[in-house]
């Protein structure tokens, strides 16, 4: 399977290490035998049809800050190197989801299969995504855009298949859960977010936590794919964790319960924050990710597990590499 | 897709129920006709090549106490019968697995594909009944004996393809775990027990929850299927709840943690008595289940739901069914 990688910060390095120390066994157990023809940064990129070395490529990222080898990446170089599936990783970007979606469209039309952690394309055109995907005949896997390593949104699809979802809701930014959490053991909302930036838990632009951005792009994925929904970003009611206050949280706990940055679809697509019982198993601390599904026949079931991190996204794509090499076969 | 139902109990009533009510979207969404040529019970069984009507034997179980149309059950039926699936409901005996795994041992005999949520029969001879499967060329499906409706089979198995999990606890046994919490609410282990009695959740032999041999069962279930491992119910190292005192409780509760039933595989396989921090997403309350599974790369994922209850666990027998309408296609 040759791959071209797009973006190479944590996930993509940490895919590459995943590959090569799993070459073995993914080979014997799934005949997949994975090959990153090109792979590209900001920087520029580097590519080889017979297949770059993943040390040469990591080293020369920590040396030099770039994979690049003068090579030119982005959308020129998915035009240019022939390759099985696109793996997007570049960040995510909620005002025109670019560069992702040109990363993406580009593959899609080139007959590759794709396989996107980025969010930003998703959470943006996810109906249209589907339609040219369908179109063009390739898959589009995004397993880890969603809850991490946590396999959420083939929970829903595959392992509850034959039922019906009726509901579900979902904390699904450890970043801001960390941040409540902390409030809850009595931190001020000031010194929470300090050391939650201290952590490097929040992201570069802070809105895509605090204002619930990232949260409601997740939601929308999860509503496109498991509810069948047509809907983008802008469908979503939002509101974050700014204007929680100590005594909001204070408050919560006096009643036995809990503030969370709740993304849910019930009525409609919501992102907000709520006060969940102490006791209910969605009720998750720390960097926590859970999500609780309503279902019609089994009741509510709850997943809970860490929703970021490279190694556990990382393998997320290996899952989706894995259904893409179903499809080829 | 001809059915033949070992066992009309609330299991097999909710199945006819759900299956009837589902009847449309089945067909068009999923290819699935199911027909009950065959039912029976231990008063006698009753059958029809063109599929009996579920209203009629609900009603005749209802009214006689028997779906018994004066045809034997058991054995004799399904050697009689043609059937492509045997779905095997009667009860759990860990002494011989009597009559369930004569049930399914015929039915396998015959080229049937088997469903069974009858745990006795796999907790005592997994190894053997999956080789029976393969020699036979049948699916041999499982999903209702652990979790009920919670899919927690196919979770391990299927969401996490591509993964290593490296070990699994489980609070899998809800009755138990329903003294154990009132236990922390303040009651006696003899109150608490006699509440549960009340309320129908204790065994008809009680020994099999608090003495740990249903969360036993489920465990070997869960080390054959997900580790791959080749064990039966005396390979699990097993303590029930019986010796759990109020000073057990209360002590935990002063450290964070409460006294859980944990059902485990690390080093060997084991149940018994545990104390777990009340953080920790396995720490569920009440009658639910949890299990946390550890894999490789993707960290720790917990998933909780309901694990028992007749319309749950049909709903996990509907999933098996379309596992085998896939199979026979």
């Amino acid at each position: 399977m040759r791959i071209i990688l797009s973006g190479f910060g944590a996930v993509g390095q940490s895919l590459v290490g995943l590959l090569s120390s799993r070459a073995e066994d993914l080979y014997t157990e799934y005949a997949l035998k994975p090959r990153i023809v090109g792979v590209f940064d900001s920087g520029g990129g580097a590519a080889d049809p017979a297949g770059l070395d993943p040390a040469a490529i990591t080293a020369a990222k920590r040396d030099a800050g770039t994979v690049s080898a003068g090579l030119p990446g982005g959308v020129e170089m998915i035009r240019s190197v022939d390759a099985d599936v696109l793996v997007e990783a570049t960040a995510s970007n909620y005002a025109d989801a670019e560069p992702g979606i040109s990363h993406i469209t580009t593959a899609m039309g080139r007959g590759m299969h794709v396989v996107s952690v980025n969010k930003g394309p998703l959470a943006l055109a996810f109906p249209s995504l589907t339609e040219i995907a369908a179109y063009n005949n390739v898959a589009l896997r995004f397993s880890g855009t969603v809850g991490g390593g946590t396999p959420i949104l083939d929970y829903a699809k595959n392992s509850l298949r034959g039922e019906r979802i009726t509901s579900f809701a979902g904390i699904l930014n450890g970043t801001t859960n960390y941040i409540l959490s902390s409030m809850a053991s009595g931190l001020s909302a000031g010194d929470a977010l300090a050391d939650a930036r201290k952590r490097g838990y929040v992201e570069a632009d802070e809105s895509l936590d605090l204002d619930g951005i990232d949260a409601a792009a997740k939601l929308v994925i999860l509503a496109n794919w498991v509810m069948g929904m047509k809907v983008t970003l802008p469908d979503v009611g939002r509101e974050g964790i700014r204007g929680v206050t100590g005594d909001d949280v204070a408050g919560a706990a006096s009643r036995g319960r809990a503030v969370k940055l709740v993304a849910s679809c019930k009525d409609g697509l919501k992102v907000g924050p709520e006060e969940v019982p102490l006791e209910d198993p969605l009720c998750v601390n720390g960097t926590l990710n859970a999500i609780s599904f309503t279902s019609e026949h089994s009741g509510t079931q709850t997943i809970i597990g860490r929703g970021a991190g490279g190694t556990e996204t990382a393998s997320s794509i290996l899952r989706d590499l894995l259904d893409v090499r179903q499809v080829m076969s």
